[in-house]
């Protein structure tokens, strides 16, 4: 049971959002242009991202529920999904990714040890300024989010069903999509910009 | 030196933010709605709560400038400011606040590890939903935060002065004073707010 009052039958960080409008408005602005707006890291790339360091955090909620979104963006690629969360440095993702993800991992342990080598090592993969930004702020992102899930006990399901729900619809319609708090159309929209 | 390219001479994450408003808007915009839109918790208490977690996660910069606006909020009551961040269980603070600072270390930690006897110890001194909520987000946000500013190595000046105008300047007009990120007058607006 959530420590404070949720809405009964609405998973994860949904049902805090839900009783918590005010804040929960900026954070899926910051998600969805940090997921989904403009970044050399396609959003595929970016969930994987916030799958591992929710998985080295330890969130099983965030976890299954990016790994889901990753894996539809993936078209269906879950041993990828799987692979990177588990043991990215053997997984079928590219030199720079790979990279990137000694980063993030730092960052969700402690932020203070990546150092000019580990950013040189990026770069050398071909990472931009924009890269390392993204990564570091995705990585620092969910070390929110799943604080604010886990720190709460918001509702895990244990059932696979409401994550390939919550999979194929973040990944189809980004994180503009929580009725009341945004325009009806307002997801559909965003996803249909470039 | 910063890890990506960062306007000279700008502190800590508002460094960060010149060169990224896509995400800084929403994030300036979420801190300004959780410590200084309603909230049973005071904005002083809830810098408390900035500042305890912020020194816990070693991140100079934020435990700074959040100590300083702390300080200003509380009329210049620095040994109150610093008790907290070092021993919160002897300083001169509510019951409710020292046990929602103990639900804010785990959250820090290991948010798994917040306790429904955590929860109740809350609640048996005056915590209400919106206290705990406010203080699991407070602490969630402000891990995302020290790992942004660490994770790119923003500057983090040695001298008092920048965080004495950084503490004096949120204090006094809140978050939503990125220049070019929000109107001119919307940070007076909001203070003026009750």
């Amino acid at each position: 049971m959530a420590h404070i009052e949720v809405p009964p039958g609405v998973p994860g960080i949904r049902s805090l959002f839900v009783n918590h409008p005010a804040t929960a408005k900026p954070m899926c602005e910051l998600t969805e242009v940090l997921l989904r707006g403009p970044s050399p890291l396609s959003p595929a790339e970016r969930e994987l991202i916030a799958t591992r360091v929710s998985r080295g955090n330890e969130c099983v909620f965030c976890t299954t529920a990016h790994a889901a979104t990753a894996a539809h963006l993936l078209k269906g690629d879950r041993k990828l999904v799987a692979d990177v969360s588990e043991h990215y440095e053997t997984a079928a993702v590219s030199p720079k990714l790979k990279a990137l993800l000694a980063v993030a991992d730092k960052v969700r342990k402690d932020a203070r040890t990546v150092s000019t080598r580990d950013i040189d090592a990026a770069r050398k993969e071909g990472a931009t300024d924009a890269d390392i930004h993204d990564t570091v702020l995705i990585a620092a992102m969910f070390c929110m989010f799943n604080r604010y899930v886990d720190g709460l006990a918001a509702w895990t399901p244990e059932e696979s069903a409401p994550y390939e729900e919550i999979g194929s619809r973040l990944a189809r319609d980004g994180y503009l999509t929580i009725p009341g708090l945004f325009a009806p159309d307002s997801a559909r929209k965003k996803t249909g910009s470039p």
